[in-house]
């Protein structure tokens, strides 16, 4: 009888051309099937929670794989963790309902964004995003927080993004500051292509001035993609944690 | 007129065929010589306070070099930083005395050495050092603090380590423990080829109850380097700073 397995996984996203598999490229996803076929002796397919781009990390990515094989969770994750390379790693695997989909049973979804206006730090240069200018922390924080609730997300995305309802709901933020250490952490039903890194990006050209806070209120009536210039880099995104 | 020009560089040794200069290998002398022959026109060679071995970091390396060109402190960090590659950063730069010597004149060096006992995280896979099994802190406490003082190094260096003086003072250990993360610092005098990593296996051995502590008087009296079976690995230590 077949079993559905669910893995919590955890990966540094810097040597990888994003989760989704593509041909003869590096991916998660390519490494993890490639595993699981070895231990399954049989192609396996994994179905995530969503993507992640290229130098984007992950704490709690979901995926879920089928198998006739009856292997104890703490078993399976000693197999394939023993195959992975050493950029990725099970966290967890459960033995879950044969009802469960890593993509469409997800009720919410946590990214974190890791800022730092500290000096260049080359040992952190793929797991932070630094700052050289000073930055306005209050304003930030008021940025961030026009980002909850309900929203048309459309200025905030790719425009040749091919999803029809681009309507998302952000249920919480907050802004933790740790010394010169900015975190930021956004809890929503759902997150589109680059869209936190370019909430991101006008949240940190608020916070130096550059542009003001009701932009962000405009740009929910007004799809205009292009005011936004500017797109966070990808090293300081983490899919954090995936609730089901 | 020639001035003498001294950096404090950090680095991460990860992707590094260690510090000192080789033929068709990457390395951090490699890549700075290239950016300051390039700034000088003309090949510059520097003098580091000592190596460091493959995947081993640096927060405080010194160097220093010599020159004709009349550039302010400030430029020159920024103009060396300009053209460096990104897993290497120049902190600092002084014009020094000219009878400083980043060799000669090092008083004191400051290593630390990362360990934890956290589960696997591939995210810090470079930057410290997994044990998996429990260990008895106190007893490593206990291990480290005989490293004090001055000895004979012979059995905590290759045998085939070919400086005549294994004699080295160790002025100063700590062991600081954040939750799971336990934090080494070593400062001594100088420290030979892999001293601080051997030193590190025997420690951790220690505390793994497989060797006793009196094995480390033991081994200052007699040189038998294959007593100390396991050399913790690189990614862990760091050359924290150096004194003058």
């Amino acid at each position: 009888m077949s079993q559905r397995i669910k893995c919590i996984v955890s990966y540094d996203g810097s040597n990888f051309y994003g989760f989704q598999k593509q041909v003869d490229k590096r991916t998660v996803q390519g490494e993890i099937e490639k595993c699981l076929s070895i231990i399954q002796k049989e192609p396996t397919k994994i179905i995530a929670s969503g993507r992640t781009d290229a130098a984007v990390h992950a704490y709690g990515q979901v995926f879920h794989f089928d198998t006739n094989l009856t292997i104890k969770e703490e078993n399976w994750k000693k197999a394939i963790n023993s195959l992975l390379p050493n950029d990725i790693y099970i966290k967890e695997v459960e033995i879950a309902p044969s009802d469960f989909h890593a993509r469409y049973s997800v009720k919410k979804k946590e990214y974190r964004y890791y800022l730092t206006t500290a000096e260049y730090d080359p040992l952190r240069r793929n797991y932070t995003s630094f700052l050289k200018q000073e930055v306005d922390i209050d304003k930030m924080r008021e940025a961030l927080k026009h980002f909850e609730g309900t929203h048309d997300f459309s200025s905030f995305t790719p425009q040749d993004n091919k999803i029809k309802d681009k309507v998302r709901t952000i249920y919480e933020t907050h802004l933790n500051v740790y010394d010169q250490d900015l975190e930021f952490i956004f809890i929503g039903n759902g997150f589109l292509q680059y869209q936190v890194r370019i909430m991101m990006g006008l949240i940190i050209e608020i916070g130096l001035g550059k542009k003001e806070i009701n932009l962000i209120d405009y740009l929910f009536e007004h799809h205009e993609r292009f005011k936004v210039e500017y797109t966070a880099p990808p090293q300081g995104l983490y899919l954090w944690k995936v609730y089901y």
